[in-house]
């Protein structure tokens, strides 16, 4: 059961209680401590160890593939961030486990507690099997480029469900790369600051109604394979860019070799992946 | 019969003679003292009082339902902004004659009088009943929020029409709020500062050619529910944003409320209204 | 006040009451025999003379401009067939009456009967003045070609208004030319024969859901400007076509005159009339 | 493992081995006769009773969860008509079962055997939370309308992915509603004959190259919420009809209740179903 | 110059005199029969033999790449159906005077002679490279599978200037294979009867107005990768199928080579042409 | 043959050889400095004189016309940019040598030679007959406004081919009006500077893939014709614009005239242009 942290006192912060999940992953931790500033109480969970709580944080461990825990854990927030689940390729019964069965587990639990909002961290690999010479936007069909980019589509059709049947808004957060910097040449197409993906964030919970809706989590890069003008209504404007690190990763010549995968389509090395057998199940 | 100035001295400015219709209303106002820099000769004209007219100014009162008064209104001006009718919900009875008797009048006046641009206040309410989480541009089909924007919509019509018979050109000017300040939550979206609002008309007025356009006029504010891109040859930047005055409105949990139209639609209120019986016609 | 027949006896037929309107005009008197098939009592109104009333007939004689009449008629029917109104170009003060007015009348009267299904008798030259060489479908935009035109688009706009706001459906029927027989070459592309017509309209009143649909009414003509794919739920498919005419109107060299307007615009000769005049009003 | 028939004489037939999925279901019983024609060996699998072999069938009951028995079926075969799974809306937890890690059982079988098509059987109700007022075609987006629709999603984006990354071909059936007769009004839109379904799956085993294809399974219906013109490439063109029995449900007045969604949507009833609770899983 | 019959008789047909160039190919053979139904005079022109000339015939050989023949063999035509040029892969050098040069030369000698209206043989080859899993309609991007493909484009290209600047009116027709019979299992999707291709060249010579068109030549057959929707103006209704032929090409297990280009895009074999060295330049 | 600069030494810069065709015209002039940044050899080639060679230079006079010259010009490089070519309005004979025959034979050169990237200048007048009131992007139908144009299109469409058939990439820029300042009023709209162009080449030369890409050249000038979006994986981001030049062509009430097509069409002058006449072949 939640660690509900003892507050009674008066708040003028929007929301009274907001769920983060996934909250030791590398994103989950730069979203923390945002998260104070809009919510009296901020619920956070995971699967890995949550360190300490702040005063107005409630830790709450939790498998997602545990329907019970979940819905426990849903219980009383206002809305919920989820960025749970397994971020990489993984072998198919693991990503079951935690981002089909997971997915569901947490849309069942905010509709019995009447959750009615969820920010959800899609992925880009929902449309990694585009080509690079395509600008994407929200209606793009999905084409994953991995069993992981399946899932995460499998994600966004289920809160699609949930929103036409139960009246539960989300946004899919199609994340690019969220890192401190753009770590190749890549990422200077890809890289969503942490301080834009916060900002995307606190859009998608701020915004009066959202629906279901789709936005690409990029920055303002030079380079772009998305297009969000059809998420104008959120109000994300990225403060951003790659710009300043492209030094880094110095232009070449284009590859010679027209046929290598990871080169043609949005995915990179992602399309190259394979299967896994899962070790010792 | 209007009052003409008399001016027979040169001048520089591009037009020789502009007629403002609407000029005692809000927006009216505004424009009414821009005009100057661009014709030697600007006609004011409103069905309220219109003040005391500037050495450059010609008065002349008009109601738009009475043919004649404005077939003379028309004479001798080389183009219109037309601002003029009801600009809120009304009982029909008062739409039709202000805003579809009205329009038609001061259209036929301008074939008459060979008037080849009008720059015509239509609304955003023509697409009012479009949802908050769609993004549209000029080719969203109309969807009128209320009997007032059905007029707008039916001026938007008759204009296309007097472009394809008789190749007057017209601007329709999809106005959001405009307005010193925004005045509420959905202002941050809608909001239109005077400032653009007259960069607008300009571009309107000055472009060689607009055919038949349609363009949404509002600032360029974080949030927004319409694309100008397909407007792009008018050469409209708008300078200001309603940002400067989100902190007057802040951000709450989104209101549970999924049912409220007003908060679905991009109309708001307006989408409540219901038709007006008129009193004592 | 309508003239209710007296009818207490059980009936299978799927309607209670019917209401047609311009029932006396070309199309009325087409379909008026129709509706008995569908309908225990079927009121007949126009403002020209209804003739004997059959058995099932209530005879409701009115002019669409009075609001109390209108009202009146509407009163206790299911369904509305509203043919009436000018069906050529006119003066604009009397389409003002007959086609705004008048048609803002009957919404209100529906919306006060609760009446929850129109067929709307539009036109196709809503899109007149799309050229020949195109073919449109239900989202083309509104180009009309006659004061006419512009008002049938005010009622396309205002029906819109009614289903968005207050669910009342509505299937615009964009006619194309129905007669007995085409009467010229145009009207081998145009032909809606008698028997497709009230077919379309028979689609239009018993498909379970319509919303606010546009659908080209016209036959299985061998050319033609129009694509009715978008209307597929509602069954309507043509039976009749124009090519046993087509001997009538025997091929020619084209036109050699490419700047003919009536030859290159859908609309045909409506294309070229002009404003009217309204004689002593 | 599969009972292979020892089959070592020529034929003429255009496929030596297809595998059946689902056989012991309500299609696949129509389809096992069928494939006889198209194939020297006709593998038929199911959880459920297959009964007798036909002298040309290898008979291998399966459970789809079970990936060792999937790996063997799958062995040996020229293409796949996969049938199987749940077809009903059913506990999630069972769904994950069949039509989840069935699936991808499936495609990671297909492609360690190297089979190079698969014909699956997703769904309209992928769609399902469509209105009945639109028509889609195969690039609509997903809108399931239950748990169930949300599992055929995931199959129609795990296939796509085992195409674009494997080069396995897929042709995606929307299957409507197959039966030997409609049984109610609905299914006189969503009608496919057993003849028609019989000939799709023909044209999808036949088709030279499909690549990832959607196409909805439906007959010639009068009405019809879905267009197959962007699969003309298959070649299918139905010949059945539900007119013949359009008798047997009459057309009624349209339902008043607009506030239904098992009216207002494609699906159906299925829109009004809700999670449901596996009993002692 | 072209040898004129002298006919001063009056005359019911259509066209004065109509001009057949590439008049001693496949298709010219099988048109200039029909001509003669539809014009007092045909003249027929070709770099080859013509042949004896029919009582209604002017015989016009000609280089189409001989300006001044070209402009004499135009002379007083009112209409021309273009066939001329090379019809298949060929060395550009050669490509260029048939098809840039002398399609140029012909494009010169109609404005000279104010001939408003063409019938072009275009080619299916201008969209070879598009995937046989795609279905295109008059406006899919041009890409050509052979250096002859890119001439035809040219073509498409230069009679949309003379339209867009001159008002001379064409119709290109994409052929597909027009032969007595489909001759291998890929004509069976673009098999285009001797019948159909007359009256496609019916419908483009007398529809009122076609301005610049694209159709594909294409008979009804069962699989198809074109949709002539967008040229539903012309009439154009094929009367033939490959259907009758499916037979000769019985189907078979697909084609396990997906690399196979000449398998994967709908120009064929085409699309596996090499830029050819003219020989003996 | 080409001069080789003999140079063994190591080198940093991203390319070993690049190709500029057209060195000595206005914009190869330009750009002949910047590829030093970018390349160790610079092949410079033009018709005209070419002046001394840089250290790092390699003069290749040739004329694109003549295949063997080309061919050798193109040996040993990496990568082309081809501004070389007729760029006015010109008789089409010559227009044929230079851009028909030229470019072709610059791309067989490519493809004998292995090289896999060209930037070909193509020009805004191959979509130049598109009206004022249009914004176009990559995918506009092609709408030539001149013989000129027309050739330009085939540039496109023989290197749609050539990347299709043989994967040899080219972004084709649609070059608007680069020069050192805009010239008149149309060129505030069509205006590219000359940093922006070089900066365009850059993106076009570095982008790891570019397929086959079409975006205009343009800087970000206040009103415009052109949306790049769907370019935007190339980086291209103007920095210039026509801005500061706009109170050299002071706005003026719009030309009265409509029917000019100078006003009316993109291309401007070149719609009035007409075929003309090589004198002295």
């Amino acid at each position: 059961m939640p660690q509900h942290s003892t507050s009674g006192s008066p708040s003028s912060k929007p929301f009274g209680r907001l769920l983060l999940t996934g909250a030791s992953g590398n994103l989950g931790r730069q979203l923390r401590g945002a998260l104070a500033h809009w919510a009296d109480h901020v619920r956070v969970s995971d699967i890995a160890a949550l360190g300490e709580a702040a005063p107005h944080e409630e830790l709450c461990p939790a498998d997602l593939a545990d329907r019970a825990a979940v819905t426990h854990m849903v219980e009383g927030v206002d809305a919920i961030v989820h960025l749970g689940g397994i971020s990489i390729d993984a072998p198919f019964d693991d990503l079951i486990e935690a981002n089909i069965r997971g997915t569901y587990n947490l849309y069942e639990a905010a509709r019995k507690h009447s959750v009615k909002r969820v920010v959800f961290a899609s992925s880009n690999h929902v449309t990694g099997f585009h080509p690079v010479t395509s600008v994407l936007d929200a209606e793009a069909d999905h084409r994953p480029d991995s069993l992981y980019g399946v899932t995460k589509s499998f994600g966004e059709s289920l809160s699609r469900y949930y929103y036409d049947r139960f009246g539960i808004e989300t946004v899919c957060l199609r994340i690019g790369s969220s890192f401190e910097e753009p770590k190749n040449a890549r990422m200077l197409v890809t890289f969503l600051s942490y301080g834009d993906f916060i900002e995307l964030v606190r859009c998608s919970l701020f915004a009066n109604r959202v629906g279901h809706a789709v936005v690409y989590g990029v920055s303002d890069n030079p380079a772009s394979w998305w297009n969000n003008a059809k998420a104008g209504f959120l109000g994300y404007r990225p403060r951003d860019s790659s710009a300043p690190y492209a030094a880094r990763f110095p232009a070449t010549a284009p590859n010679a070799d027209l046929a290598d995968p990871a080169q043609l389509f949005q995915g990179g090395p992602f399309v190259l992946g394979e299967p896994m057998e899962k070790v010792a199940r």
